[in-house]
């Protein structure tokens, strides 16, 4: 894979510490967690196997898997004073703000209080995230309070039932682990590093966890799949697609869903995603938009040698499964949460304060006026 | 000023982008805002001017800072069902917690919606952030539900009279002014840098405050001078200081309040901070706490050639105030915020996203054993 050129503003290419969780950009198809390809992840293995990875390095056996996720899954219950919050929180507020207020009073009623109780609070935010996200979605907008613990062998399929009523198809259930593997983990990424910057004054792990999910907030990080699926979906069709980039690009505009801050020539995500797309696609009846989602793919390149990134077929894809846009970047959540515990642990066992430096570019020393004199 | 040994971790030393609103450990005392010095600030201006000027790059005439002043107190109140929030969180979460909830929830009922907003935004955070504080703290802790509007001129005068039912001496009020003016801005520390890495992914403001919280709340950075007043709480005397003292450094323990990561010989705020400490023990009649801490100083010197950094002289200060221990960071956080949101402006207006790299030190490439041969 050919080195992106690196340099300048935004630490690009400045290496910030050291990880043994991820590698992005580095030998096979350049994305590995903890030395696991990621294609072979995602054709292979569970969500909760890679929770579990990154949660204790090696994969579960038989017996750490079920009786891990039978932790889990036993905790997707939510305190009344929980469910009170997020019934307080209006319809219109975006589900990532949500997430933040859900995750940080998580940690006013069931602190960390020492960093001994991380894996447990770490197992906590991940079997509640989609039931805090839901609860608050289905209360505000269908006014009714659901039950948030279901018997869904996984945080995908569990996560598709609180949203539809009902549990998912084989194949919905399948997308949902996928891209949920797809998300879990990426080194340095802007929302990460916030949780490590954060764990560097040794505050503890909700602390990180909220100001992660705040990051990820930004259109330039999570928030990419959500500006994506608002940019495809106004698109008749695949030439209106091209002519609508054009334009875009003509005016400099940024186009959502493409580049990397990192990788060079393709996001070795995007394979994935967009073949269960195409799969959701057929099964969907779609005429439009993963025709409409192509074009883009391949107007990006030509004319700008940008690839699509993770986030541009996960629109489509999550759009086929009837998942509302404002949910796309929630689910990012629901599955980064066990890359940001890792780092924060990881961050942890090996610190020292993460404070750089600025050049400063302000006004010279001055003495202050008395204030009738300004 | 000589230079710090830089380097290392924690990117100290490195240059992680640019800002005219203050230096660190550069000409003079050290400290500028805007390109004052903080000595000066300190003696002739109020919080509120320092704040307009983080705001506004300028200080204010007379009737800017008239108006500005009138809109922050005209804005001290808390909306109903943010009072029902604060009502929920238990009286054993940590006040930083606290403020984290309270901010995220004001951005769920009153969100930034675009960036022309901030302003906006800002000033309604540096004004309800005392009221979310206190009504919280006074409700778990006393039982009642205050007013959170108050007359008082000055946020500091404000904050203490939420906190103790009456306004406070001519004294007390021009100590919590210079405490805020101390500990409004400081460059790229640890916080700083978490709201502008969430600035840069184009979040929105109450992402980047509420990261921010999370990280000022670790005891390596703002929870520090809680962790000096535990300290010196317990000493009988100096002599007792200087025995408990002798004895953490023999086993290498750290000294909160004591350091920094840019200052190597002194830090600008402490003589200030100092030097009201020492009236107010006069005031108070103490025997005891003040002697500790100038002992404390002298042997860190002698023993470690460290010296005490903003937090060490406030611990003592803030304690004859009447406040509690657990109050001490969150008074920080009423006058960071000025800081951060400057930062998070500036980050805005000349952005990309913040996005390190890391060195891989994991597991070497491997393949995904089946389930039953882990
Ligand atoms: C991901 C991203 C933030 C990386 O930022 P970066 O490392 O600063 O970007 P680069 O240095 O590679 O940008 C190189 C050039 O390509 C342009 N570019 C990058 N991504 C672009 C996009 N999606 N659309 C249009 N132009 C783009 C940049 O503007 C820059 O042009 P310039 O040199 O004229 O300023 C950036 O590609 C982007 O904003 N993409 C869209 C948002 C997105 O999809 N984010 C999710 C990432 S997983
Ligand atoms: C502020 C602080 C985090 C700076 O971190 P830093 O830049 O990584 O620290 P330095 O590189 O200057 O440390 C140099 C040495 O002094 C030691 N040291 C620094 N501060 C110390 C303290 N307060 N007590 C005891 N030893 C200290 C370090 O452990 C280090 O020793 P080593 O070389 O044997 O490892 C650090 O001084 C500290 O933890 N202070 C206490 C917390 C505090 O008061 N924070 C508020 C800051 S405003």
């Amino acid at each position: 894979m050919s080195e992106k050129k690196l340099g300048g503003a935004g630490l690009r290419g400045q290496v910030a510490g050291e990880t043994a969780l991820c590698t992005v950009g580095k030998t096979g198809s350049g994305l590995t967690y903890c030395g696991y390809d990621i294609s072979e992840l995602a054709e292979k293995v569970s969500f909760e196997e890679v929770a579990y990875l990154l949660a204790h390095s090696e994969l579960p056996n038989e017996s750490q898997l079920a009786e891990y996720k039978a932790r889990l899954k036993s905790q997707r219950g939510l305190p009344s004073s929980l469910k009170d919050v997020l019934e307080r929180i209006p319809a219109d507020a975006h589900p990532m703000d949500v997430l933040r207020t859900g995750c940080s009073f998580l940690g006013n009623i069931e602190p960390e209080t020492d960093f001994s109780g991380a894996d447990k609070a770490i197992e906590r935010m991940l079997a509640t995230f989609p039931s805090i996200l839901l609860y608050w979605y289905r209360f505000s907008h269908d006014g009714v309070r659901i039950e948030t613990e279901t018997n869904e062998d996984s945080i995908g399929a569990h996560f598709l039932r609180l949203l539809h009523g009902e549990s998912p198809s084989e194949l919905h259930a399948a997308v949902m682990n996928t891209s949920l593997i797809l998300y879990a983990e990426h080194e340095f990424n802007a929302s990460t590093f916030t949780a490590r910057v954060c764990a560097s004054t040794l505050s503890d792990i909700h602390s990180c966890v909220t100001g992660a999910i705040g990051s990820l907030r930004g259109p330039l990080h999570g928030g990419a799949n959500e500006a994506a699926m608002e940019l495809i979906e106004d698109m008749k069709d695949a030439d209106d697609a091209e002519k609508t980039l054009m334009g875009m690009l003509e005016r400099k505009e940024k186009i959502m869903g493409f580049g990397h801050a990192v990788y060079s020539e393709f996001d070795p995500r995007n394979d994935v995603i967009k073949a269960w797309s195409k799969k959701l696609a057929d099964e969907f009846g779609d005429t439009r938009l993963y025709g409409v989602s192509v074009r883009c793919e391949e107007v990006m390149w030509r004319e700008k040698k940008l690839f699509p990134n993770a986030d541009f077929f996960h629109a489509s894809a999550y759009h086929f499964m009837g998942i509302p846009t404002k949910l796309f970047t929630p689910i990012f959540v629901m599955s980064r949460v066990t890359g940001w515990t890792a780092h924060v642990k990881e961050q942890r066992a090996n610190n020292r304060i993460i404070r750089p430096s600025a050049d400063y570019t302000g006004p010279e020393p001055r003495k202050v006026p008395a204030i009738n004199e300004r």
